[in-house]
């Protein structure tokens, strides 16, 4: 039976005939590796993710951790998955290996753990927030931190969270008010409350390092006083052993509509409890300089904000094979002709309002799981091109896509998942159906790691205008190197630019038959006019120079700009299908129509909307509600 | 302190301003009332739905409906807010004096049901159904099943169900397998599984009159061999007594993802217990005539499914009024200009994307009231118009609009609740909060009652050429009349058409500002030009005469007619809020504004795809997926 969690046959196409994975065993990092070793770990992944963790979903959702004034409870099965996990050595898949980990490519361990968020996206969160910590940890810790902290980390035997939002701080980071006070020592004591910390306090492993902001004495207001602390639960000895119980206490747990197996805290840090000297104040130790707190954060966000997006894709991913199976195996009514009441009913799949649903299903995840892929391909580029222009260039093409890395598949993946319900009618709806949670988990995501309306400030205020536009540009000519390819398909085209994403998407195939060819063709203009659009509406919002005229319908934008990506990224997948024609290859050309034929126009109208500075919501007077 | 359940000042708005209730006192029916009746049993609904219904929203969604194997059991303040409802009289607002009824108009009643939708939805599901049921019985029943039944599910002292699901049968009625055998003294035993029964067990009251949907032996195969069958869980004796136990047994109850509060069964019919003759089957009384049981059904349709998206409607309006008092007392962030740390924080209602979703919500929100209350009106105008005409040209009107009025406010009130969430942050997605029950409770709304699709097939499949197009050219009509009414405040007009909706919206107001009615005449301009797109489209796909080609993007037509459909809803709001210009009127304004500028153009590509014939879904091979 072929998995409800992904399609490995999809992950397939995208790693290799698409991405080239392969092509990245010739750089240093990545010598150990070969197509094997890509190809075992994501069997690993998947049966992991198969035994352990889907398993509980259900169950942990419904029981949810509890607190008991000492203690956080868990069910049972989320040490027991975690222990697996961490054994397996994914904890540090992309990790070095100084640091016990296995320098697998990014791309290929975000492929891993798209298994574990679509079998149980709340104890996947574990390991996810512990992967970020360690990674910023292995970045900007000093020697003697990588040891004491990461390695463990990695190993799985600590656990990690982040801590910025404080209960008056969410989006507004410039408020975060909990204070470090310097020790005679170095370190420092840590007052304040933190809140929505996932993670921030259990039982699993032997340790949680917190990665606290917080601001130092005489620090400049807003965020550029914001200094980041390693704050672990355990005081962590020179030799790594581990000692007293820090101030940290949890002071009590949030209780959310979905993504309820992963326990959500309100932190308090300097209560005066627990430490052996009586002294109030949270331990932490400085990570990355005075007043880099931000700046250090910032430098995870990419990866951080493209998990998140990676992780609403995989709930998008297996809501659709829920749907898929539901829909091939569940009869009622009849065709739209031959409505004969004695005919036997036929499979839903049948009708085409169905088929429509699941196309969409399949053109939101399978779309979302090609950009968060793409992603993660250009995080490898950043790290380790050959050149430094490849990698400078990849930077600034990940910069601009990840704020739509995170909100696209956060909006449509979200919308696939509502489909998954209505394809199950009354049934979807129901807890004996899976396609209910992935629905209620799901909708955090745009919440989050920054929300719908930050990413869309990120997009529009920041990265299609600093550095003069370079990440527009960046955008626009990845845009223009696939319609040029897709064109020279068809023999037309003369002037092929040169593709700023360095040695992949693979080489095409040569036996493009000419229908296809012309599709292509097809598609290819219709992005063009599309990336035409961006060019030229992105210069009204700024042609005032002002963020009140350009940026109130940011998200207008950012949704806009998005499903222009999603048609570019459907294009590339388009073009590396080749000539196949297995049902495989027909259905992602099937995706790919649907794109272009249904999704893509919707940007027009909003274009539209963009272009004339519309300020009907803006003018809205408070009174006026 | 204003309500977070409804704005009563829109609600007198639309039932005054422009629907002009106190014109429906001028008939018989409604001759004991006046504008007081109707505002004291408005302030009697609401007053019982903030003190009763809403205090216990949240907890009935956290203890759901227990099955001990004998009862169904509740949390106690069901039992105990129905009573008052009941003690009201509001079960039988709509209904005749002769059986107790109020006799007050649809349109009133359903505004007082609003109420109960928005402050508790679970628990409203109780006396919803129990009204439908008893409205059926009412014009269906004999005069003595009107006696023995209406009276008292009237009186609040017997609830009711509608039992037409089957496990094997959903949607496809016409796959319903439950038998009824006559019996000699005229009554039936019935014999089969219902599935999705709401108020199908449980101690409320006196007794349970089930509708059930059957077959009889030797009746037609599919819809056309139904017949609908009276069966009260307590037989109900000549007088009124209450007898033996029915052979209709709880078999299990179903667990959803919302409207938790009203408890969801199996039911078996015909296990043979309880009876003290032994014989299996439960007992049943024909209502309407044998093989009329669809016909009966679908009598009521209109009225159900009006009433379903009024219950979205009311979601949404709780969860945008929550949303407003959320974003004008949460302090957080600085203005997009002006962000100096130092500076306090403002509140969130100051920035302009959450005002944009705020604006948004209300334009959702407000314009599905409006829709829901116009067709209630029409229900009244059907009704009682006093020209036979008049009602026939409502029960048009309405036919084709009902689809609309049940999908639209399931579909964008969810949306509108989905924006809620957003506006609350992470706040939004815990249970401390209201706006996630909201987002859960009003995702079931495209589901039950005829599903999203349904209601698609039944718009272009039917309402839309049925009668050789009469109620597409109805609407289209009563498009006409506002455009014309819009115009002629410009001067403009010189053909008025007779306007199909009788003796409602209530006179414009004469002094009309230069301004708005040039604004009126862009928006009526923009509506001419969408329902030009509607007659041509609905030509195009329906030209081939064939179903399998008209039919595969349903739901597309559904939704670009819905949209266009609100956007008129929205010209008529404008045109009734005439000169003035308190907050309250410039609010509308402002959401009409956002219709025609934001919403109304997401029909272009819509219309485009449908004109296109398009089948990219509906070639899609089963297999391709």
């Amino acid at each position: 039976m072929t998995s409800l969690l992904l399609s490995r046959r999809d992950l397939d196409f995208l790693l290799h005939d698409w991405l080239d994975a392969g092509a990245l065993t010739a750089r240093e990092r990545f010598a150990a590796h070969d197509r094997e070793t890509f190809d075992a770990v994501l069997d690993l992944a998947q049966e992991i993710a198969e035994r352990h963790f889907a398993p509980h979903n259900r169950s942990a959702d419904e029981h949810e951790p509890r607190f008991d004034g000492e203690r956080v409870h868990l069910v049972p099965e989320v040490a027991a998955a975690l222990e697996v996990f961490a054994a397996s050595g994914l904890m540090s898949a992309a990790m070095d290996h100084d640091l016990g980990g296995q320098q697998l490519p990014v791309l290929v361990a975000n492929a891993c753990m798209a298994w574990f968020h679509a079998a149980n996206v709340g104890t996947a969160a574990y390991p996810f927030l512990t992967m970020a910590n360690a990674n910023l940890l292995a970045v900007y810790g000093t020697p003697d931190q990588r040891e004491r902290f990461v390695r463990p980390l990695a190993a799985g035997r600590f656990f990690g969270t982040m801590c910025l939002s404080e209960p008056q701080a969410g989006s507004s980071l410039a408020d975060v008010r909990t204070r470090a006070e310097p020790q005679p020592d170095g370190r420092y004591r840590l007052f304040g409350t933190k809140m929505w910390i996932s993670g921030g306090d259990h039982e699993l492993g032997e340790n949680i390092v917190h990665l606290v902001l917080a601001r130092t004495p005489g620090a400049p207001a807003g965020v550029k006083g914001l200094s980041l602390f390693a704050v672990p639960k355990y005081l962590v000895g020179a030799d790594g052993s581990l000692g007293a119980r820090n101030d940290v206490v949890l002071a009590g747990l949030n209780h959310k509509m979905g993504y309820r197996g992963t326990v959500n805290t309100v932190l308090n840090f300097g209560e005066g409890r627990h430490l052996p000297d009586g002294e109030p104040g949270a331990v932490g130790e400085l990570v990355g300089g005075l007043h880099r707190g931000l700046a250090c954060m910032f430098h995870m966000m990419n990866e951080a904000r493209t998990g998140v997006g990676l992780g609403a894709t995989a709930l998008g991913c297996t809501g659709y094979l829920h749907a898929l199976e539901y829909a091939r195996s569940r009869p009622q009514g009849r065709p739209l002709t031959g409505r004969d009441a004695a005919a036997p009913q036929v499979p839903i799949i049948e009708h085409p309002d169905v088929r429509r649903m699941l196309l969409a299903q399949k053109a939101y995840v399978e779309g979302a799981l090609a950009l968060s892929l793409y992603c993660s391909r250009l995080i490898d580029e950043q790290r380790t091109a050959p050149e430094p222009a490849d990698r400078a260039a990849a930077g600034r093409l990940l910069e601009v896509l990840t704020p739509i890395a995170k909100s696209w598949p956060a909006q449509w993946c979200l919308a696939a998942n509502d489909l998954a319900i209505q394809v199950h009618g009354g049934y979807g709806y129901t807890r004996d159906y899976p396609v209910e949670q992935f629905y209620r988990d799901n909708r955090l995501n745009a919440i989050h790691e920054g929300t719908h309306g930050i990413q869309a400030l990120d997009l529009l205020g920041r990265k299609a205008v600093q550095d003069g536009g370079a990440g527009l540009r960046a955008l626009l000519a990845a845009f223009a190197a696939t319609t040029a390819r897709a064109r020279e398909l068809g023999g037309g085209a003369a002037d092929f630019p040169a593709d700023p994403t360095g040695d992949f998407p693979a080489d095409l195939a040569t036996d493009f038959p000419a229908n296809l060819a012309a599709e292509a063709g097809g598609f290819a203009d219709a992005l063009d006019a599309a990336a035409v659009r961006i060019g030229r509406t992105t210069a009204a919002l700024w042609a005032a120079g002002d963020p009140e005229v350009a940026l109130p319908n940011a998200s207008v934008y950012l949704e806009a700009v998005g499903h222009v990506v999603l048609a570019w990224i459907w294009l590339e997948q388009y073009l590396a299908l080749g000539a196949a024609d297995t049902p495989f290859h027909q259905g992602k050309r099937q995706a790919a129509r649907y794109f272009f034929r249904v999704e893509l126009p919707r940007t027009g109208p909003q274009f539209d909307l963009l272009d004339g500075l519309d300020r009907t919501a803006a003018e809205t007077d408070p009174d006026w509600f």
